[in-house]
C-alpha cells in the first residue's frame, strides 16, 4: 500500500479540463477498477495508436493483465513498453434541457505506466488468480487450473497503479441559465446498468449437475 | 456507401489469432458500432499512448466523435493524427471446465485511420446530429440545439470506417478434450446485459412535465 492515498499528478494523469470530475483519492481509484469487468488497454504498435478491450485484475496497487503469447500486441506489451489502461463504468445517460448539456453519468479510470513482463513462477500463478478471481470469482477453487502447457502460452503483464486519473459523473444535468426556466421541456437521467442473468448450462453438462454457489450466488455488478 | 462489403485487410486489421472469432462483414460491423453506448478513442500523446472514453455516432461508413476544444486530446486528434478507435460489448461470462478456457461473449469493433477535424458548418451540425441521435436518439428535435459559442466549444472528428476488424464471441465454453467428460464439474455461460432504467426527472423539473416519448419509449440497448 502507498503511503500516501493520493493520486499522482503528473502531467499526463492530470485533467485539463472537468476538473470538478476528478477524484484525487487512491480508494475511488481502486473502486472503479474492482467495479469494472473488462478494460480497454492501449498501447503504440508500429508507431500507431491500437486500443483493445482485455480481462484485468487488481491486486493492491497493481494491476494483471493477460493474453495469449500468441498475440503480437501481448508480446508488444510484455517488452516492457508505455502502455495506458483504461476502465469505463457507464452509469447514466443525462438528457439535459440543452443538447450542448447532454452527457453521461460515469466512472472512468485511466492508467498510465510501463508494462513488466512477469516471469516469476509463483507471481504469475498469482497474478492469473487475481484475474480470474476478478472475472469469475470462486472458479480458481472449482475449475480446472492450467496445466504447463497452457501456463506456457499466457502472457502475464503487471502495471503499477502509481499513475493514474479518475473521472467521475453523477447525477442531474447541468443547465445554462438560459435554460432553467424552461419548465415545458423535461430533463434527467436514464440509469444504465449491467445484469447479469441467469446461468446456463452448455449443452454438454448433464442436468443433475449444480450451478456451483460461487455462479449462483454471484452478486449484481456494482 | 462502400462497392464491396468486406472489411479491409490491412496488417494492423488483421487479427492474428483467434481468427474464427472475426467478422468480415461491414454489415457486422456497423452492428456492433450501433449497439455499442461509448467507444474508447486511443491516440499518440507526448510519445504515450491515451486511451479515454468519449461518445460517438455513426453516419454510413463515417464515425464522428466530439469533445471539447478545451481538452488537449481532442485538439491532438483533431490534427489529423493516427487513431484507433474501439467498441466493445460485453455479452457473457464463459465458464468453462477449465480456467484456461475461461472466456467472454462479447462483440467488439477496431477501428484505424487518421482522423479528420470537421470544420465545414454543415458537416459539423450533420455530425453533432449524428452523435446526438446515437447517446440520445430524439433529443436533437425535441431540446435546445447549439448556439454559436456552444457551437464554438466543441471540436468534432471523423474517422473513416474503412481499415476496421471485428471480433465476436458467442455460445458455450470450448473445452480441452481431458475435461469434456468432466460430468461432475458445471460449465456455461451466464449473461451479461445492459438496461436501462425508469426516467428520473431532475430536482428543477415540475412534476407536470411529462417524460417525452423518444426517453419514455427508448428501446433496451442489443
Amino acid at each position: 500500500m502507498p503511503t500516501s492515498p493520493s493520486l499522482s499528478a503528473t502531467a499526463r494523469s492530470t485533467l485539463t479540463r472537468k476538473q470538478q470530475r476528478a477524484a484525487t483519492d487512491r480508494t475511488e481509484l481502486h473502486a472503479v477498477l474492482d467495479a469494472g469487468l473488462i478494460c480497454h488497454l492501449a498501447l503504440v504498435s508500429g508507431g500507431s495508436p491500437l486500443c483493445v478491450p482485455t480481462g484485468y485484475g487488481r491486486d493492491g496497487d497493481t494491476l494483471y493483465l493477460h493474453g495469449s503469447t500468441g498475440s503480437g500486441n501481448v508480446r508488444t506489451a510484455a517488452r516492457g513498453v508505455d502502455i495506458c489502461v483504461t476502465v469505463t463504468i457507464v452509469d447514466g445517460i443525462v438528457y439535459a434541457r440543452s443538447l450542448n448539456n447532454h452527457s453521461m453519468n460515469y466512472r472512468s479510470a485511466v492508467v498510465h505506466g510501463s508494462s513488466r513482463a512477469v516471469t516469476d513462477d509463483d507471481e504469475r500463478e498469482h497474478a492469473l488468480r487475481v484475474i480470474s478471481e476478478h472475472l469469475a470469482p470462486g472458479s480458481w477453487d472449482y475449475a480446472r487450473t492450467p496445466d504447463a502447457k497452457e501456463l506456457a502460452g499466457v502472457a502475464v503483464l503487471a502495471l503499477d497503479l502509481t499513475e493514474a486519473s479518475v473521472k467521475l459523473r453523477d447525477g442531474d444535468p447541468s443547465e445554462q441559465p438560459v435554460d432553467v426556466d424552461r419548465d415545458d421541456v423535461w430533463a434527467g437521467v436514464v440509469d444504465v446498468r449491467t445484469v447479469y442473468g441467469a446461468p446456463r448450462a452448455a449443452a454438454y453438462v448433464p442436468d443433475d449437475v449444480p450451478v456451483p454457489p460461487h455462479i449462483a450466488e454471484r452478486p449484481a455488478p456494482r
